[in-house]
């Protein structure tokens, strides 16, 4: 059974942002805080450092039964037992991985255009995340989204999207406007030295 | 039902060292000189890319009924129903490679000792990759692996042993005391001109 998901702040990881604490910690602050999906996101980390990172992060999702989503890697997703897989444009077809990964699992597509939009939605997405909607540091080869754009991808689709890129307290206000489902955020949290009140304070201001 | 696998002489691919040609026409040029058994290794592609270049491979396999094998990624290796995945001691652990990949496929472990080649056996590897042999280019971050460990090796496990690290044709013979199934090679068959014939002669050394 898929479960019903709350898009509505959704923490995307970044070790590399943390202030003096371990990556279980920072997410299990940031679920405290009202944290509602959190996507394990490695770069240049071995197969087997991916894997036990994500163990360690599904004992704690589990344990505030928050649905933990993997990105690219559908074989780690697999391996622990992550509700889902987010797939970027330069990652396996959506389709492919829904006939690998199964029906009951969630498929997040990142998607900077309508076509890509409504594509990830026809190859059985469960949700569309849409970015970057502002300049960024955490994430390199980004494209830009307006927030033009993002409404007219909201309006596209009718599964849920979720806003990313760049995205914090100062100017989530300016995402009011576009009806979407959630937004997903690194350093608006991660990078916060009190990082259950970044998440507090954000959810306050969705 | 699994395949009855030839290790005698198992290519292993490396894009940075062909020579004016596809990965492809390598491939089945190195196939027609009798190779047995062929391993995709990707590093530094997005997994789009990898996958792309693994359904190209399998085509060609299937064409010559040869086991594509896939490095590090399960997730391809299920993406494009490769015959196996190739286990690096970094990579996912072999015990939890088997129970999402199924009893019908091949797995392949890295090992350097006999400590490692008896774990992977029990942890349901089909075969051991063994090195590095020799002084090697086409691989960072390898081990050095004597001609008398590698003995060691073959006689601590009864699962079929393949020896890989700077093999090719002028030191191949000194491999012929150990009693092993077969050895892996990359420059020495995808370095030189003509595929066919590198991999016909080192299959007469063998
Ligand atoms: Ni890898």
């Amino acid at each position: 059974m898929k479960y019903n998901i709350n898009y509505k702040l959704y923490l995307v990881t970044d070790r590399n942002i943390l202030i003096e604490k371990s990556l279980e910690t920072a997410v299990a602050e940031a679920i405290e805080g009202g944290v509602k999906i959190v996507q394990l996101r490695e770069k240049d980390i071995s197969s087997l450092e991916f894997y036990k990172t994500a163990l360690k992060l599904k004992e704690i999702t589990t344990q505030y039964n928050i649905p933990l989503i993997i990105n690219d890697r559908l074989d780690i997703a697999l391996a622990v037992d992550a509700e889902g897989v987010h797939l970027g444009q330069r990652d396996l077809p959506c389709s492919i991985a829904r006939e690998i990964i199964g029906e009951n699992k969630i498929i997040g597509v990142s998607a900077a255009t309508v076509e890509e939009a409504k594509k990830a939605e026809v190859d059985g997405a469960d949700y569309i995340g849409v970015g970057a909607l502002f300049p960024t540091n955490t994430k390199q080869n980004t494209r830009a989204v307006s927030i033009e754009r993002l409404t007219e991808i909201k309006k596209s689709v009718s599964i849920p999207v979720v806003a990313i890129g760049g995205i914090n307290e100062s100017n989530v206000y300016l995402l009011k406007s576009t009806n979407i489902d959630g937004i997903a955020v690194v350093s608006a949290i991660l990078g916060k030295k009190d990082i259950q009140s970044a998440a507090m304070n954000l959810l306050c201001k969705i």
